[in-house]
């Protein structure tokens, strides 16, 4: 049966590690993402991607204090709809090529995409989340003192400025991006996170200088365009226990029960793979039927049940069990390969 | 009746001449557009919004170059989608704000936009439009060797680089803006005449540096999504023939026999109020109901039939002609004001 199927981007999606990010890089990871996307499409699914953005918005925040003699600089907000907009141009001409080429006639866009917060999160209270380049210690000085900006020194490579990490609430988009799913186009969406937007006075809008985990926010995302899936691309497989120590164990099919007993003993590095087992167990709390992490060329054998770490809903769980109509034999056969 | 409505900002509806382009600036400007905007949403229209980028990718193409010994500089496509991406999210939260206040639960989008152009255009072969920073003479030999740019001596402010300005063919993402549109939400789309690419091998698309005309590209975006007005909003109340000349005669409603007449005369400028002309005339000639040309101040009042140089398609001209449904007086009476 087809699926409704959130895919969040890791940052290897779209840079490597050692790249410099060159936009021919760029694009030719992006295509090579896209490749696997549009199999999930093929196969039927109505699918929404989501990506981070780190290194975009770090270089774009690089270039705003590189020219800034000559042009006003951006703030973080602007600087984030700027990636959305690169990536996700990117994007959606890349899987419209493999579309085309599965001989697919369906429509893809890219949708700008905030995302509130509340002021009242603690993150406000600790900034925590560094961003853009690395500052002397004099200039360092003058943007606190011109732009209120919180400042770390970092290991000796220089002051680096940090914002609030709070939790998504809501994607003010959702209601286009839930009308455009349903016409049948993939849409990417709520990139780097979404830009960070505040409610303030009578219900107005405003953005704020924080970024949001790009995987929390996909669990917002999945969760308010009724996805059946949450899917979440990262470098590894499966997530694991005690990872990269004495007694290593990926994880597979694992109950929600399970995780969050891992989750509380520490497994799950915060920055890393925590917010990803964060995200997977919010979303099918929340009634997501179910939630894999893997790797991008292991997205469509996890879908399949194959491999990748898998958490089910209760829902999902108790019923006969859902697997992707197709999966990686079936695909090959159907595109008679 | 309510009607489809693109309306295409001129460059001074986010930047006012004499200011150097801070957030504050930009934001401050868009919010006064998104308030006439939201009044034709208030009317009950259903309004799609398209806008120049002049300097805002003017200021991206300059950061580029700034910061080019840190990071690697994006190409003018890429460009391009970040400044679609950063004005889109400026007019979506301020026309959302108006929208609120007005107390309309009406659903506001950017959806980023790829424009077909045809790499036979002969602006190709002659590449005419100024883009980005300026550059000494050593620089741009440097960079007409390293990236094949073509570059011109600027009346001696430096070294510019030119790039073709294609005639628009088509809007990739129109079957996603019709039905955005059809559910109710405003849309903001082909944002700096859109993206332009090329279509390859295979129908595949790809990226061309290139600049598009947004009033022409304002005319396909309203063409494909079956607009009935298009209005193009710029610094002067009406198009003139002898503009700042003697015998100076501002125009009011004009036929298209008599729009091409004057056009063919030479009364619009090329780069100014010529495209402008020529998307209004393709517009009503494509079958559009009414192309309006007018003022961001008095769009409400050009709609109403109270000013701006309006051009009529035959069918509407032959009718009973179609005025706004509420109109300046209208529209303040039904706020209660």
């Amino acid at each position: 049966m087809p699926k409704t199927i959130v895919v969040a981007l890791g940052g290897n999606a779209i840079l490597q590690p050692g790249q410099r990010g060159t936009a021919a890089e760029q694009y030719e990871n992006i295509a090579v993402t896209a490749r696997q996307i549009a199999r999930m499409v093929a196969d039927g699914h109505r699918v929404v991607v989501t990506h981070g953005n780190g290194p975009q918005v770090g270089n774009i925040l690089i270039q705003q204090e590189e020219g800034s003699a000559a042009v006003p600089p951006m703030p973080l907000d602007v600087c984030g709809a700027m990636s959305q907009g690169f990536i996700g141009y990117y994007l959606q001409q890349c899987l419209g090529r493999e579309l085309v080429t599965l001989g697919l006639d369906v429509p893809v866009a890219t949708i700008v995409t905030q995302v509130v917060v509340d002021v009242g999160d603690a993150a406000f209270q600790n900034p925590t989340k560094p961003v853009g380049p690395f500052y002397s210690e004099e200039r360092a000085r003058e943007l606190v003192a011109a732009k209120g900006w919180r400042m770390k020194e970092d290991a000796g490579r220089g002051w680096r400025r940090v914002v609030p990490s709070p939790d998504p609430r809501g994607i003010v988009e959702a209601p286009v991006i839930r009308s455009v799913v349903a016409s049948g186009a993939v849409v990417i969406a709520s990139g780097g996170g979404g830009v960070p937007v505040a409610v303030g006075e009578g219900g107005h809008l405003l953005g704020v200088e924080a970024v949001i985990d790009k995987d929390l926010a996909a669990e917002r995302l999945a969760c308010e365009v009724g996805a059946d899936v949450l899917i979440i691309l990262t470098d590894v497989e499966k997530a694991a226990v005690n990872y990269r120590q004495p007694g290593e164990t990926w994880l597979g099919e694992l109950t929600l029960e399970q995780a969050r007993a891992y989750q509380a003993q520490g497994h799950f590095q915060a920055g890393s793979m925590g917010p990803k087992v964060e995200a997977a167990l919010r979303f099918v709390e929340g009634g997501g039927e179910l939630a894999v992490i893997t790797s991008l060329s292991r997205a469509m054998a996890a879908l399949a049940g194959e491999t990748g770490t898998r958490i089910r809903g209760a829902a999902a769980a108790g019923a006969a069990g859902w697997e992707a109509p197709v999966g990686e034999q079936g695909y090959r056969a159907a595109r008679g390969r």
